[in-house]
Formats: structure tokens, C-alpha cells, sequence
């Protein structure tokens, strides 16, 4: 694997990316919550309040947003950004929201502080191109049929145009199994780890599709070392517009924030331990 | 599948696409032969006349190449539409190549008769939307793990734009076995007929990524009904910037043209039997 | 690959494999047809008669099911071979049955020409070795997950035991596509045949799970240098205790078999031209 | 999915299985040791006298294996069976090891305490019925490509013929990612726990390939919910006769013993929390 820049040994650290007052690859947990589209102001709103509320760091939610069908919804656009620049605003949260045509990246970067590429562009060369020119922290979600070598190849495309700020995802790859929307590859959480120098999350929303194994697959994603965890949370997951099937409630939610944070405490009390 | 204009029981007929003196998805066999990538005048020139020589009727050269590596040979770009486009010119065939960028539409369309998508993009639904509304030929790719619902959807959002002139190209998909680079699924080939109003094309090369297979391949997606077949040629494969090793000789080319219009005749005969 | 015994320079041709008046590996095509299970005298007599009538060379039938539960009906057992040898006795037909069981194998062989080993057996190695101390033909299907090295591995470890008359089956691999049952993977046939001094028929009931795919994917193997192919018919597929949905009527068996043996008489043809 | 026997409803509680000293399915964490497969007495002495020392319950160890080619090591039988009930009995660990055949199930479980089916034996339907009928508690491994309706359908079998003391074992399933040996497939954790009462563990070794992820996939899978991990180790991996790469030593053993015990004394600590 040719990898230049974003390799382990090229630096002496892991990477540390600074969002406003929230740092991904530190020693922090970083809980990345919200919707998987913004659909109006009272939803965005009251799901920011959930965020903030039960110890989120950063506020999610999709304005554009790639459906298999045309038909289907397709995200409120640019009024969907304003709508969630406005919830991360008052609730003083930094916000991520997805790009899917270079010609907009300038436009979105107006309101996100992260930019998040989807698994279906993580081989889009022109858009990693473009947002490799740009200045804000990116958030790379690994494609569904993408090997750990192409994904890392993906964030050095970006990285190889001069922006190194960036986060890798997973968030699930395609199998056999149907059981579950997609197969979560946890293994490659310890991977990424040793092999670059970037901060790595976990998607066990897109991961699993199946609401009731957010919360293990969280705990074991942390376990496994992740530096985050990103979940799709809605104020009534069975009236939304997309995912309503892998979305939490905000009461499970708060949940899952004390279960993941105490063992997030406990895994750094064991590190300390370790290192002594 | 909420197929509303490209599925079949919309139309008659199926889908005849003219490019100049082709028709893809006609009574005729259409082979689509040239280089991966466009490497110089020499070499596109000499590539052209094998195309034309031994029968093929439309050039395929990528310019813009998606490459897994950024340090890898990314193509020679719009220089390489030029020598393209003189190569089609000189040997009076139509042209493909595949654009990556929303914003290179327009540029890429002043120069190729047929854009095709590639497999990373199939899913680049700001793409899909942006060549919806050209008057070009579209060659839409399937991807890599694209099931043969989000394809037909894919070229769906095409076609929900305006532009309904389509062929599909199935590519292999991933899956476990290494010892190919890619599992062609020649079964979609009866199952795009059936679903939809398309022409479908084969692509061996990449489907196998192994040059041995690519006439036996060919003869089987002849069999299966496909339209057309693409394959990759060059002068000097063992030479070739990229996929060399799939690459066929000219002479290799030549033998392989005379079986799969033979087959085609005959095939085409039997039918003609089989409705009197 | 470690193949020591059925590696294709070991041998200066092709294996041929006779069974009773019928060649696998030679230059006819061959047949294979036959009800999923044995489910009673009537069915599998009138099976039997048209698989004779239409042409097809080789009585296929299961007495022993594997079912993924067991709860599922798992075939007349011993009874459902003891119908399968008569049927094939009185149209002068070699049968062939699946043998599950070490155990078995010596009952089994005093009903069967031909013993079939199911994909979810391909790598039972005591099975495998069991099987290579017979002087039956073996008919071994390719594991649905099973890589070309591994099924090539497992025709290795019969051989090595003593018995080199095997024919291999491709029956499709698991893969993401949920469309199909599974992905008809045709491209091991020129690679088995490059590889290996063994034949290769097809299985397009199984590879695809769909009847009306039958046809285009029987063609496309012959095409693709099959030495054969097995298909699942049935007197009344809609009441069949199994499999009913990608088994052919006796009318549309006969129209596959036109076709097939048409499509092979002009290989043939081809073939012999070409070598003069 | 047609569970009559092993689904959760039909218990009040989780199953719990009993092995000696041992219990699997309760609060306590279970880990199962050993090297691949037991190579001579000194080999396997030494490995139960680390399983021991550092907290293992169970001594896993292969005197039957699958391997992909006749002409590997394939495990020194009956022979290598009485060198793990010596060292089993010398250490007072119950002893596991995988059973093939079914003629070989009656020998096997005169040495054995737990019967291990391997992956390529999940639809060996007659060994599951065979082992059905016995009285030791079976670990069904999961297939390479098995759906968990088939996973759990093959341990119905079991149950169907008597024998419900069953644990299944999550060991990766094959996918296009070839960086690791299989992709552990964590997720399968908390949905075993939902749909069946039986206890579930996972085999990092297999799961990975890779020992360096051993360790980390050991904490994710007791994070998501597994009672228990099952792990390779050998006295001089880089020597071993199989699988060396995925093995560790013991003194990585020891530190990973005493990290999956601390989280899983955190985790059974939280447990109690949440229900006061």
C-alpha cells in the first residue's frame, strides 16, 4: 500500500483533528448524533436539544442525500444546511452534513465545519480532489464494496491535494448476509489504527440497520479502539423520511451516551494502567 | 423496482441507439474495442485501424482514468479526447469515454460520441442527473457491487432527466474469488432484457482480467443475448500503462472478431427460424 | 495450486469419462435432467421419459436433500434411488444422486452410475476420500463460497485417493446480488479447462434460481466450453416438493434441449474449421 | 425463521451449558485455547500448562483438520486426541477438538468433552443429526458463507435430534476484503442473543487471521455481548504447522487474558448497576 502521507510512520503522533472545541483522535469519545436527513426546522431543532442534551459532541444531518430511486426524497438541499448551521449554532455543536458534486462543495462548506463524503463517492476521485483544496476537516465514509487498501488510498487523494484533516467511518461493507443492511467490520477499526495515522469512527447505524444493535455494536466499537461513534437519532424514527428503521429514539439515545461514555472511562483507566 | 420510464412494458420495442451509422441494441452485433487508456497519437492511431480492420465499430480510450493510487497514471485528459476524437475521425467510427466531473460534461461531450459512466461513479447521482440532460448516448457501467436493481435505478435517474439513450455495460462484480479480477454475472444480461427496454453490452476485460478468458467470455455473452461486447486492445499490452494484462494483440483481436460474428450470424439465424 | 494428479499437463488430453454409452469430456454435449427429489414412481417415470424423448443423456434426481431445515422434506431416502434405477433402467439411462454420508456411499453406489457431491459437501474432505476409493464417477458441484483453488483442491483429494473420474459442476456462488439465488460464475469454465484435464458441466437451475434464466445461461455455458449442462425439470413445477420455481416444464425442456444441441453442433463446426 | 427448539421464546432463560467445572451461556467469561492443531506431546503439554496459568477454561486443539490441499498436514487423529485428554486431564481444563466423520463421532467423543463442528461441516446435515443424538455439548462453528438463518437453522438440527447443550461460534465469513483472513462479523453477538437461547462465542484467530488483531476483536466481541472468545496460541508460532501467523505466544496471551477479564468484570459490574 503506497501510502505517502497519511501512513503510521510518517508521524510521530496520531492525527488530531480540531472541530470548534471538539478534538477526533484524541483521548476524548466523540459521539457524532442527529438525523439521517434534516427535514424541517421543529425536527432539526428538537434533535440538536437530544444531542447536546445527553452528551453528543457534533450534530449530523443530511440535506443532500443519495437514494437508490429518483422518486424517492432526497434531502430539503441548501435549505436543509441553513436548518442545520441554525440547531448547531444555538446549541454550539459543530455540524456534518454531506457533499456529493464538486460543484458544490464552496456552497456547503458555508455552513458545515465538516464535510462528509458517502460511501457511494468514496471512489469519486474529482470530489476528494476537490475537497482535498479546501481547508475544513473531512469525514470519510468507506465504500460498500471498499477494500481497506482502496479506502485508505481514498482519504490519500484528498490528503495528496493538501488537506490531511481527515476522519475515516465505517460504516458497514456489502456481503451475502441480509440479515442486517450491511456486514460492520469492526476489525478494521485496529487496522486503520496501525496503518495510518488518521482518526477512525464507527456508523452502527448504517452498519446494521437494526435499531436494537446500535447499542452493542457501539460498546464494540470502542473496544475495538475507535475514536468515535456516529448514530442516527430522530424524534419519531417511525414517521422519518429515511431510516425511521435504524434510528433511535431520543430516551434510547440518552442510553446509549452513559453506556458508551462509562466505557470509554473505563478503557482510558485501563490505558493509563497499562502505560504506568 | 419502481422502474417508470426505462422498464419495458413502456415501449413497444426495445431501445434502438443510433451513434452516427451504429445502432446498439438492434438486430446488429456491436463491438466496442481501444485502449484503456489513451497513451499517445502513435499508439491510439495504430489502435484505431486494428478497431476498424478487423470489424469493430465504435473506439473506446479513457482519458480521465479513476485509478485506486493518486500517484498512479491518471490519464492524459482532455489531450487524450483530442487524439481520440482524431482517431475516430480518421478511421470514421464513433467514440466513448468516460467523464468523472459534473463540471467536465460539457467539455468531455465536445469531443465523444457516447459518455460512458464508470462503475465508481454509478451511484454519482449528481452525474447521473447532469448527463440526464445532454443529448449524448450514455454507456452506463454497473457497479462493482451494484445489485441489478440500484443499476437499473442508476440509469433511471438518467433517464428521469430527459436522456433515455442508455446502454448498459455489466463489468463483473466482487466478490470472494481473487483468482478472476471480477465475477462477470453474465446473467443479468437475460434479466436486463426482461426488466427493462435497454441494450446491454459485455465487458470481458474488466469482467475477468485475464486476456484467455476474454474470447470464451465473449462468446458467452453473445449466447447469454448480449448486444455488444467492449474489449481492451493495444499495441504492445505487455507495455500498456494500465491493464496490460487484459489487453489483447491485435492478431489476438482479429481472431476473436471472426468468432463472435459467426456466432452472431448464426444466432441470428436461429431466431429467424424459430419465428417462421 | 498444489494440483499434482488432475492438472492438465499431467495428462496429453482431455479426461474422458464414460458412464455406460455416454462420454463427459469428449466432443458431445451432455445432458443432465431430472427432477430436484425423487418424489414418487409416477413423477419420476414420466421425468424420465422425457428427459429420454428430448434428448437429454444422464437421469439427475435427489433422494437425500440437504435442507437448510429440518423440519423441510429431505427426500424418499434409499426408496427415492431405488425409483431413480428403475426409471433409468427402463429408458436406458445413467442416473445420478447426491450421497451425503460416508457411511452411505457404498449403498448408494449399488443404485447410482454417477455419485454427486453437493456444494455444502465440497470441502467434507472424510467424504471426499471416501469417494476416491470407488470405481464410480463423481459428479463434484463447486462450494457456494468456494474459491476455483478450493474446488480444484477438492477434485485433488478424490483423486489422490485413487479415483480420477470426476466432472466438475458450477452451480453459482454466494455473492451480494440477491436477485438471483446465486451468481453464475462462467468463467471458471475456461479456467477449469486451462487448469485442469477434468470436464465441467453447468448447473443454471441453481445458478440462477429463475426458469425463464435457464435457457440464455444453458446457452451461454455451451458457449463458454461447457462439456454440458444440468438442468431441473418436472411434470407440474408448481406443485414440486422442491426447487418448483427454477424447474422447466417438460414443453420448455424440450425447447432448451433444440437449442442447445443446435448451439453445440455449430461449436463443433467451428472448431473443426478452425483446426483445418 | 422456522426455530422450534433453540429460539429464545421458547426458554425462560438463556441456556446455560455445563462442562465439568465449566459453565458457558452464564456470567462468566469463557476462553477456549490452544494451538491449531495438537503436534506432538511436548507442544501440547506446554500449551495447556499456559491456558492454565493464565486463566484459559477450556484447551482447544486439532487432531482432525480441513485442510484445502491432500498434501498438508492434516493432524495426527486418533493419536493427537489422546495427547488433549492427557494434557486436559493433567491440567483439569475440559477439552474441545473437531469431529469430521460421522463413523468417527463415537471415537472422538471417548476423548472429548465438547464437539467441535468446523465451518466447512455447518451443512454437513448428517454429522449434525449424528451428533444430535449424543450426550456432549456441541460448538457449531459458523459456515464461511452462511446466512444466520442457516447458522441457526444447522443448530436446530442438532436440538431436533435430542442434543440442545449447543454453542455456537462466530469465526468471520468470506468477503471481497482480502487484507484479513475472513471479516469477523460481530453483529451476529447480540442477534444470536435475540433470536435463540443458546450462548454464543467468537474466534478472533480465524476471524482475522492476523494476530496483531487478536486482541482488540477479543474486547469488541465480549463488548457486544459474547460469553466467551476462543483463541490460537503455541509454544513457537512462527514454527507451528498451521495457522502460525494467526497464533499467539504466551506471554501475549497472558496480557490478553488479563485485559478481556478486567472488561469483562467492568461490564458484569455495569450489568448489576442498571438493574438495581
Amino acid at each position: 500500500m503506497e501510502l505517502k502521507i497519511i501512513n503510521k510512520k510518517h508521524k510521530e503522533d496520531k492525527k488530531k483533528i480540531k472541530i470548534k472545541n471538539v478534538e477526533v483522535g484524541g483521548d476524548a469519545l466523540v459521539v457524532f448524533a442527529g438525523p439521517c436527513a434534516v427535514e424541517n426546522r421543529q425536527q432539526i431543532m428538537e434533535t440538536a436539544e437530544a444531542v447536546k442534551t445527553f452528551g453528543g459532541q457534533i450534530l449530523r444531518g443530511g440535506a443532500f442525500k443519495p437514494r437508490t430511486s429518483p422518486y424517492s426524497f432526497q434531502g430539503l438541499g441548501e435549505e436543509g444546511l441553513k436548518l442545520l448551521k441554525e440547531a448547531g449554532e444555538k446549541y454550539d455543536m459543530p455540524i456534518v452534513s454531506e457533499v456529493m458534486d464538486t460543484r458544490e462543495v464552496e456552497m456547503v462548506c458555508q455552513y458545515v465545519d465538516i464535510i462528509q463524503i458517502g460511501s457511494r463517492n468514496m471512489q469519486n476521485f474529482s470530489l476528494l480532489r476537490e475537497i482535498g483544496k479546501i481547508k475544513k476537516p473531512i469525514m470519510l465514509k468507506r465504500g460498500m464494496a471498499a477494500s481497506i487498501e482502496e479506502w485508505l488510498m481514498a482519504a490519500e487523494y484528498i490528503a495528496s491535494e493538501g488537506n490531511e484533516e481527515i476522519i475515516l467511518c465505517e460504516r458497514g461493507i456489502r456481503t451475502f448476509e441480509t440479515y442486517t443492511r450491511n456486514t460492520l467490520d469492526l476489525s478494521v477499526v485496529p487496522l486503520v489504527r496501525q496503518l495510518s495515522s488518521l482518526p477512525i469512527i464507527v456508523d452502527p447505524s448504517h452498519g446494521t440497520g437494526i435499531k436494537e444493535l446500535i447499542a452493542p455494536m457501539s460498546l464494540a466499537s470502542i473496544a475495538a479502539g475507535a475514536h468515535g461513534i456516529m448514530v442516527e437519532i430522530h424524534p419519531k424514527p417511525q414517521h422519518a423520511l429515511s431510516d425511521g428503521k435504524q434510528s433511535l429514539h431520543f430516551e434510547e439515545f440518552n442510553h446509549l451516551m452513559k453506556s458508551v461514555r462509562r466505557l470509554h472511562e473505563y478503557l482510558k483507566k485501563q490505558l493509563v494502567m497499562n502505560n504506568e
